[in-house]
């Protein structure tokens, strides 16, 4: 496993880490004179203004953006909404282009509302990303699918484990092209009995995309925006980190925390200086 | 499958669903007077008074206990502590007999807090039911291994898929002797991708012990006590009770649902009315 003491260059920031409240432009110039060697944007920062100005702005500053969040929901009622799902994922993919991204992270999405077909949406999502594949050929940027957690299967996301995720995976890209792998994110699996075993098949696939780190707090309060900083919860972060490297990813690591209560009330720059801290001591 | 149109017989209401808001005696008369064949008491309320004569009056009144609820966690920071734990679920493992039960809910308790050490959990665990095993057998008291749904993996149970508890029901009772099963809660596992081939793999092993209704809402609120009543929320009931009886369960259908906000500021007659109509139209 690598060390990340003295590392930063190995760590990424995702700016909802800080709670989007300054313009993007503010937030890449923090990330990048706090040491960091990546960062991940959101759409809604990076649509409010000019993408190729801000990629103009991260590249300026050395920081490779480890990965663009995020797609738009797939399931739809109708064909025509599906469609247009589609198409929105296509228009963003060609801004993580311009980024120059290493991933476009999918958040699939959650069953329709007023509907109860799991299945259908589970299809849906697999036929919408089947449906991007070209596109992200295109521009050669890869679509990282990150399985959330299980209580956001009704509403955000149908995908659930990374077992899941491979599956949806091999059946869209059976060449394993590299253009479709795996957001692992420590929050979204850590529980799950499989882990490791997933890890392990994800990664001889080489599928592995994008690694995420955050911990989950032992009485969480909120079911979306109290994650807790690297090392005030229960995950085991060290203990996943050398399984998903001991599968061959070397990519960055990237920090995202909602945490409404508690980090976005703090001044950027120290969210950032403990984020610093964590990273190179307890993941 | 069953058709539970004037079959509340074959339908048991969990107290919880009615807030722990009177004594026993008075929810039971309200259950077996509202025409349900079953019910799910708590220790809290059953420890309140004396087991024998709660178990007389259900038994005079025509009533099946589903399950017993529930065991004292598992995972502790000490042997002491374990062994403790080990013994107050012996406990209430006798006092299920008494009362009759089918079986006893066992939710096995989250990682020990401070730890980070899920793998040990889970290994206590295992261990734990071990130990209870002859405890069942002497007094003729199934375990029932609930699998919680991952949110709960830090903080109530590290049993989180109904896979991982066959794999413990495996490991402490190969031979099948019906002492060690599984309770399907259908608000923890509707998310799961391997439902299916779980559901089919614990029936086939004869290990599906109990089944539990509620639903799952769209957009939830809080994390414990925000369950839906049925025909409320996402999950495709009917298919899941068809795989359940088609994997060979034959027991009573209980409904147990959390839900501070709204069903328990009502009525308690009410909310039992409501039940019965449910269960006999969505589930």
């Amino acid at each position: 496993m690598r060390n990340l003491h003295g590392r930063l260059d190995l760590c990424a920031i995702n700016t909802a880490t800080l709670g989007h409240r300054e313009p993007l432009d503010r937030t890449i110039d923090r990330i990048a004179r706090a040491g960091f060697g990546g960062i991940a944007p959101w759409r809604r920062e990076v649509e409010e203004g000019d993408v190729s100005q801000f990629a103009r702005q991260i590249r300026a500053l050395d920081l490779t953006v480890s990965g663009y969040c995020r797609s738009t929901c797939l399931p739809a009622a109708t064909r025509a909404e599906f469609n247009a799902n589609v198409e929105a994922n296509r228009a963003a993919i060609r801004d993580a282009a311009v980024l120059g991204a290493r991933c476009f992270v999918m958040v699939v999405g959650g069953i329709v509302p007023g509907s109860r077909d799991l299945d259908g949406a589970r299809a849906q999502v697999t036929d919408g990303i089947s449906m991007l594949m070209d596109t992200a050929r295109e521009y050669g940027v890869p679509l990282a699918l990150e399985p959330l957690h299980p209580m956001y299967a009704a509403n955000r996301a149908v995908i659930n484990t990374i077992a899941q995720a491979m599956t949806i995976c091999e059946t869209v890209d059976p060449d394993r092209s590299g253009l479709v792998g795996i957001a692992v994110d420590v929050y979204h699996c850590w529980w799950d009995p499989s882990l490791r075993a997933s890890i392990a098949a994800a990664g001889k696939a080489g599928r592995i995309t994008a690694y995420h780190v955050c911990d989950w707090l032992h009485d969480t309060h909120d079911m979306l925006l109290d994650r807790g900083m690297m090392g005030d919860g229960v995950i085991d972060l060290p203990a996943v980190r050398s399984c998903v490297e001991q599968a061959g990813y070397d990519g960055l690591v990237e920090t995202e925390i909602f945490s409404a209560q508690n980090l976005w009330r703090r001044d950027p720059d120290e969210i950032l200086a403990v984020c610093a801290d964590r990273l190179q001591t307890v993941c």
